[in-house]
């Protein structure tokens, strides 16, 4: 007499979409940053290993920062051997040399720089232009890159900026091109206030692709302000993107832009892409009951609807003791 | 410093998609009949008045069930000749010859039925088969069309079935072809519990079409509960679909299912299709202060990432005082 039963959408496929997706999960990272209060290093191993535990093989796991600038942040040292052991990848951002520095010291396989789209929001998140950044990065991702080290390059603000309005898409695609020359990986397109539309984000992909930027180095990077991740996310598969950044629970959103609320949420995205019979690997019980867990931790409940709904079948506290 | 001037998204047309989309919002009726707290029949009647002002242009006011059924919507006879003066379209809910009769001496000249595609859930919601239901509405379409009446019919159950599980297609072709073939003009397929992803949508779509049945003749009635709505909406305008269900504020839910949450937000379609280039008629600063008014009379926020967003942007209770 409940919806208990349905527990995973009917995989219907759909033509022209991927046939696997590889989620980034931003949760442990993205989505905790803005926390106010300080959660414990051990609470964030925790998630991360739970995270892993779920199937996701991509967590990022914290930022190289200056730890003033993001003070939940700040136990990166602490945090990062405690689960360097995990089989999964576990990105971590270095937005300068000396934070580079730190995460090769501790062993780390992948990094992130992060630039932005526009210059209000250089200047908002890195006190520099948008020139200045990417000068920033040059000796990061040449360094990277010469020790073996996997290089994703953010890109905020490619649809809106709260200062500046609508993005024009020849900027984002400089920006884009600049990142890929220095030797960057792959890109993760951010949609950072959440604006954006589905057809503004084909528009984006097809002006890259004409760009001479392959679709195979892009990932999205969609915020739910205004509900239109998972239909931008679509959009983006339809396009041929293949890696899609997630929060689990939907945690998170962007200290600089008051109404920027969560990034697309894990679970909203695992029901789609199972719904599309779209492989990730992710057993969603499990991530349910892990974003869960940590909504307990942080003392308010997940915003993301498909934790919402199957919570309760999947989430009591005696079913889940501390591991 | 804010987001405030970003009240609309950039608008980036997408290949393939209708230049018009009509909006059926159904939060005076779907939104409201499951609310607990009797909603005073003026403000229902305000609350149509100012979505009507907001541009939408059908609005379902109410629903001539027997009052034991639906509380809420008791007051039918005394709501409708409130708003009956109103320059749009106002489609109410008739189960039975009754509910025409009622419907009819008032004036209406929209009727809607409603039937579902699982035998489970036409039990629970009408206490018939799906072919007793179907014969129940039989006389109602019949008498309506020769009345000149417009006939709309709600299909719910239409993707997945608290009790039955995934809905198989030709279940569902089968009960269109019965409400089509009975007069009515056009459908609205119900994915009542949320649980549908684009693919099911499209092949659903298509299914329906290669049963003769017009996509024309087809609107869509999705629900949030996995926050599928909007990416499901999409994959219906681009598969030709121009009419689409949504409740201002994401108001409603479904009594029969507890993990069935809120419509899809008519402000978070609104935002996608502005950004489309999709017409609507819609005033989207109006629709969100709307919602914001009734969210404020209902005593809980609204569920629409939209209205959250845009809230501080457009409503202050000076600004909006009672007409």
């Amino acid at each position: 007499m409940t919806t208990d039963a349905l527990a995973l959408p009917m995989a219907v496929p759909a033509a022209g979409l991927p046939a696997r997706v590889r989620i980034h999960e931003v949760g442990a990272r993205d989505g905790l940053q803005n926390e106010k209060a300080t959660v414990p290093t051990e609470v964030k191993a925790e998630f991360v290993r739970r995270l892993a535990d779920a199937g996701l093989t991509t967590i990022e796991a914290t930022s190289f920062v200056r730890p003033e600038w993001v003070p939940q942040l700040a136990d990166a040292e602490r945090l990062y051997p405690l689960v360097a052991g995990l089989p999964v990848a576990l990105p971590v951002l270095v937005p300068n040399e000396r934070g580079l520095d730190r995460a090769l010291r501790l062993g780390a396989r992948r990094v992130a720089v992060f630039a932005s789209a526009t210059e209000s929001f250089a200047k908002a998140n890195l006190n520099r232009t948008v020139d200045e950044a990417l000068a920033m990065f040059e000796p990061v991702v040449a360094r990277a890159k010469a020790e073996g080290v996997h290089v994703r390059g953010y890109l905020s603000m490619c649809f809106g900026d709260p200062w500046e309005g609508p993005v024009p898409l020849p900027r984002v695609v400089r920006v884009c091109r600049a990142l890929l020359d220095q030797g960057c990986d792959e890109l993760s397109l951010g949609d950072t206030i959440g604006v954006a539309t589905p057809g503004h984000v084909t528009a984006l992909l097809a002006a890259l692709e004409e760009a001479g930027v392959p679709v195979s180095a892009l990932g999205v990077h969609f915020h739910d302000t205004y509900g239109q991740a998972l239909a931008n996310t679509l959009a983006a598969l339809q396009h041929g993107v293949t890696t899609v950044d997630a929060s689990a629970g939907g945690l998170g959103g962007c200290p600089y832009a008051k109404s920027a609320t969560g990034n697309l949420a894990t679970e909203d995205l695992v029901w789609m892409l199972r719904g599309l019979g779209i492989d990730t690997g992710v057993d969603l019980g499990r991530l349910v009951a892990t974003s869960v867990w940590m909504a307990e931790r942080l003392g308010r409940p997940s915003p993301s609807r498909t934790v919402r709904a199957l919570a309760p079948t999947v989430a009591s506290p005696a079913s889940h003791k501390e591991q």
